[in-house]
């Protein structure tokens, strides 16, 4: 019963923020029809884009703001809705940066793009090329959006104010993130596990838990013990989510996750996984392997086994879990309402759930 | 002395919107260091790569501004900057679209990191990589932050919302106009002459004329006819602007222009001279010169001679001067003030004298 009734108002969430998402982009739709059909099929694919999320960081907004005593819905879901369009912006352009043209198996914008310039007997050069730039001006317009949906949601000028200064806080620390990643991946030696969490921190964490959760509490009224502790949850709680991220592109089940799990190892992705590997006597085993475009499902089986008899998997498994008692040990703190507290707990131990 | 009168103003203005954008970079600099140094060095490539422009936007926002009476003029300076700033991220972007390593023989954002990883080592693949995911980046805060700026002005709640509004029309036209050159740039034909007025209206003279005089004209509270009166004069001063900047791309000095003068033609670009040309019999002659990027000065010299001859370059002088005289009908409008007449006639003017 307590479990479905959660999924009811989880639910009732989520249809609030794709009615909102649904107007902007009907309304964007019906206003890019003046400068021809092009345009309008450029926002339906970011419209497409969009959907099929688990609208996540509208969630933890929401969960914030309704657990806080917040009963202006409408408003709560702009805002959520606002940190979904943040989030589109940053994976369109992030797969713009990593040349990638799928997102979990479908073609993101720039692959619909290319696909459609390949069909109609483009070379590959162009056709790719037609793919980015689409990618690069939607995630601009989705980017630009963002900020105007706080805009648009009718909350008063102080609080807009603030909550405008967390959503720029969100793209500030993400690019900041984006960069670091992208240094990482050109340097030729694996950087520390501290070094990886702090660049996972930015790069997702502060945009999907710490300014979601800030946001929902300012838009409640919150005292600013209980937006600080939310943010120091969210914090915890988001570093905890990249390492449980990294452990399951490599060790999880394809078919719950979504996720291949030779992808990051062929790419050889900086992890906790990695960087705590580098220093262990197994290293030189595994390490021709990580990063090799090529690496077969079997070479890839043995280094699952290298990075578990080396320590690694369990060395990510455990810091994992100190994150999320971090975390948890935030919810416990006495300004936190019990509200908030039934309400953020079963996040902490999603998170933790998918570590077994 | 009326000159050089109105050069103090306007070097006046452009003092004005340099110490907003100075203390702006200063600001996020300071905030960057807590992300480490590379972020604060991504900071000041994008400072760098907004300081040594001409400030045109912000200029059309202050002599709509000032012209019409206002006098905040830090208020002013914010919303100028605030173009600026949009200004940077559209060229930012608009550089990693077209795989573009340099501006005006300078190197950009992409250029400039491109360099750096060069210098590191880095092979060439990798070095451009890393060139164009920092413009993905930097051109994404540029963007954010055009809106930013505007929220930071301090105007009052009424006016703000316009301007965003103002600002927003600026980016959903740019964005358009941007998908349409990206088409225009793959198909085999090229377009009709009035398609490519439309594509150039929409991705540079919404948001460099039209939307930064009406934003200076809504701050200063004009009334609505003088705000529309702007926008057509803007649209029409625009689309003349963008023919002449195509007839400079051909047939300008480069000293002048700072811009080479077989660049467009090695590139192919869509311009009112080409779209001209197709309807002619000289056309046979001269499109397998066009895009050829090889095309050599002698060869140029050739395909000058033709645009001439076939009377494309005096029709393209002609619509400048055409779409220059119907901006100029608009300032004589009666609800136009003198004031106003007198600092936009030498714009037009200055746009027609680069003509000759």
């Amino acid at each position: 019963m307590d479990g479905s009734g959660l999924l009811d108002v989880s639910q009732e969430r989520q249809v609030q923020v794709d009615a909102v998402l649904a107007r902007f982009f009907s309304l964007a739709k019906n206003r890019a029809a003046a400068f021809g059909p092009e345009y309008v099929q450029l926002w339906q694919t970011l419209e497409a884009n969009t959907i099929g999320g688990k609208r996540f960081r509208p969630r933890m907004v929401m969960t914030a703001y309704q657990s806080l005593g917040g009963t202006d819905l409408e408003a709560a879901a702009y805002i959520g809705a606002a940190f979904e369009l943040l989030h589109t912006a940053l994976i369109v352009h992030d797969d713009v940066i990593d040349h990638d043209f799928t997102r979990r198996g479908v073609p993101n914008i720039s692959g619909t793009y290319r696909d459609l310039a390949a069909a109609a007997g483009r070379t590959e050069r162009v056709a790719e090329h037609s793919g980015i730039s689409a990618a690069v001006i939607a995630g601009d317009l989705a980017l630009f959006n963002s900020y105007r949906l706080i805009d648009r949601s009718g909350v008063g000028d102080v609080v807009r104010s603030r909550l405008i200064e967390v959503m720029d806080e969100a793209l500030f620390a993400s690019a900041a993130g984006e960069l670091i990643d992208v240094d990482f991946a050109m340097a030729a030696d694996v950087p520390r596990v501290d070094d990886i969490l702090m660049m996972e921190r930015y790069k997702t964490a502060v945009y999907s838990f710490e300014c979601p959760l800030q946001a929902g509490a300012i838009l409640a009224g919150a005292g600013e013990d209980v937006v600080s502790t939310l943010a120091e949850f969210g914090r915890e709680i988001g570093i905890a989510y990249q390492i449980v991220d990294d452990l399951l592109g490599v060790f999880g089940l394809e078919a719950e996750t979504g996720k291949t799990t030779i992808g990051d190892l062929r790419e050889g992705k900086r992890t906790v996984l990695i960087a705590y590997a580098t220093r262990t006597r197994e290293w030189d085993d595994v390490k021709h392997l990580i990063g090799d475009p090529d690496l077969s499902e079997e070479q890839a089986a043995r280094v699952r086994e290298l990075l578990t008899g080396c320590g690694a998997r369990s060395f990510a498994e455990g810091l994992a879990r100190y994150y999320g008692n971090r975390a948890l040990a935030r919810l416990a703190e006495p300004h936190i309402p019990s509200a908030l507290r039934t309400e953020l707990h079963p996040v902490a131990d999603a998170v933790l759930g998918r570590v077994k």
